[in-house]
């Protein structure tokens, strides 16, 4: 039986960076977190691991042999795959906390269905709310869910606001990193190769995310999710580069002060604190941050003709329904022609730029809804790479 | 009659500096704050001026003269003086807060009798809770009194803690300029005169404040301070030296999260908070930080051989009762005879290292123990001066 003091908490993308992260922490609390579901995409050694640790109730897995694989290892453990299985891990009764951490917009469909269970939910999944945001926040509000971010910056957020009020919010102030281009000319970027945008000065991410921080759509994404989680106006949100990564957002009151969150450099921090939630619980990473040590903390403002990703965000958010989910779709595409050395870094920007002026709003009224206007994009941005810009 | 929509506040020291800030903030909420009565010390004619704006029910001035002055000038407003025109201020019905900014120890008794009198407080009277903390905050328990801090970094404190729980606190870090004197080498510091330690690199303060700052004692008596306001453990308590007085102060959570407040460095924010409270209202000093601008925010941990202000305030704490009363008294009687160059800088620091050596502890039960303590250490301090060191 399960015990009623722990929380029980399943989490979508137990092999991924942040699910691996999650499974972490929770072994630091035994007695106050427990596993019960887990999926995955195709790492089913991994999962295998995950399951002989924390003997969870449920799993799923993408392909049916592989479930099919676990299912003869595992007799008494509920196994499921595919959309179906996913689902069932989402929606499982037992979850009081489900952690959205899949990768992509493959997070939007089983993070609604969490919701729509009434589930609380730890989000990494940035696709969720940048997508689908408009229905993930009205079915939230609908159910009274709790959308606990997992991203550091928003995390940060969430802290500096502890039940401040919405209308003492003045400006949302998101930090960035600068990324491995932060120095770089804007002449020298196209000349800028997979291996070089991969070196993260700050944080380990999975390669997908890391891209997004070379070309700071990362942070564009995440002024989207912002957005969403935060209810501000889009004029409300802006972003400062901030090398060191130690303040990881700040938010200006109507009065003049300033709130910041900080800590080291490390997804443990705000994981824990959204599976905690509103507990605080020890700092289980072995140490914390020392600002005497640190000495230093900078702040400049964006080159927004270098880096023109916060100017699509700020576009997707003004125009809103179906204009963050283009430019969604159409960055995954661009950074997966990067990443195969298809087009160069700058291209990425054209692509995108491209297909935002093609596009024509469409609103958004079902999830089913962003699937097409998703697939729209994808195919559009794919057309123009095959074509060359 | 008193419009019951606007606060009611009186403003104990409105002649000071602090005093003459709390009244800028509420001209410029003519909506929002009524001012009811307003004390003195000498500056007559300042408080005539502030009669005149403010219209206040009452006022009190230190001596006899001076009030008969007023009250022939102003015959329907209501004057006192000395120590019962204070109290009649500090107490008058309609009062729904008392500014406590008064210089000194003489702040102590006012701001005990508002709070008797069940009256918010405001305080920036530092001496209120190094002194009485014992007291002050027992009685403001009883009464069921907010007591909200002024000084900038307990404001930020107070803003960072909205709501957390005291056992979620790991570590309080009061922030310092580091004063005049922070790139002097200790070697260096004997030879300072009165006009180098007056030039405070950041805030506008006065004269006994810029001293207190450029020996760190200002932060010491913080430290006290922020114990009786915050009721945490004195190895929670830490100082951390910051020159562009931006971060005002830190809050370290027990998960390795710390929130952090900044403002630009003006006054009037921390003085609007503790107005406003609980509500914010809009920034009054028509610009706020831009940190791209600032750029560079600098920490850097304390000498504590060349200002050993801290250890002793952290010893004052740690033997608690009078030895913190001796502290401040002490500190007092050293400044000024720096100021009146009858001692040299450093000479600070032993005045009250042989002071707090020679006390021998006793309790405080009582605001008379206090004053009897602060003579008995006054007078200590005045004989070791005369005597020479």
């Amino acid at each position: 039986m399960a015990d009623n003091k722990k929380k029980r908490i399943s989490i979508l993308g137990s092999t991924g960076s942040i699910g691996q992260n999650v499974l972490k922490v929770i072994e630091n609390f035994p007695n106050k977190f427990q596993v019960i579901g887990l999926s995955a995409g195709s790492n089913i050694n991994l999962l295998m691991e995950q399951i002989e640790k924390f003997n969870p109730r449920i799993v799923s897995i993408l392909k049916k042999d592989k479930a099919n694989l676990i299912k003869e290892k595992y007799r008494d453990l509920e196994v499921g795959y595919g959309e179906e299985g996913l689902e069932r891990v989402a929606t499982y009764p037992l979850n009081d906390l489900v952690v959205s951490a899949i990768v992509g917009i493959a997070g939007l469909k089983p993070t609604y269905q969490a919701i729509k269970a009434k589930k609380n939910i730890a989000l990494a999944n940035k696709e969720s709310l940048v997508t689908g945001g408009k229905i993930i926040v009205k079915e939230a509000k609908n159910k009274g869910v709790n959308i606990i971010p997992i991203d550091s910056e928003h995390s940060g957020i969430f802290q500096c606001l502890n039940k401040e009020k919405k209308e003492n919010i003045k400006k949302i102030i998101l930090t960035a990193s600068g990324g491995p281009f932060f120095r770089t000319s804007i002449k020298e970027l196209p000349t800028k190769k997979v291996q070089e945008a991969l070196k993260h000065p700050r944080w380990k991410m999975g390669i997908k995310t890391t891209i997004d921080s070379a070309t700071l759509m990362n942070k564009g994404l995440e002024l989207i999710e912002a957005y969403w989680l935060f209810g501000v106006k889009p004029s409300q949100l802006e972003v400062l580069i901030h090398p060191q990564s130690i303040v990881h957002s700040l938010v200006e009151l109507k009065d003049g002060s300033i709130l910041a969150q900080m800590s080291i450099t490390d997804m443990r921090i705000p994981i824990q604190y959204a599976l905690s939630f509103p507990e605080r619980l020890n700092n289980s990473c072995g140490f914390s941050l020392d600002l005497a040590k640190i000495n230093k903390l900078e702040f400049y403002p964006v080159d927004r003709e270098k880096f023109p990703s916060i100017d699509f965000a700020q576009k997707a958010l003004k125009e809103g329904e179906s204009f963050p989910v283009v430019l969604n779709a159409v960055n995954e595409i661009a950074v997966n022609a990067f990443l195969k050395e298809r087009i160069n870094f700058i291209q990425i920007f054209k692509i995108i730029d491209c297909i935002l002026r093609k596009h024509k709003k469409e609103n958004i009224e079902s999830i089913d809804d962003i699937f097409r206007i998703d697939k729209w994009a994808r195919d559009e941005a794919s057309k123009l790479i095959l074509k060359g810009l």
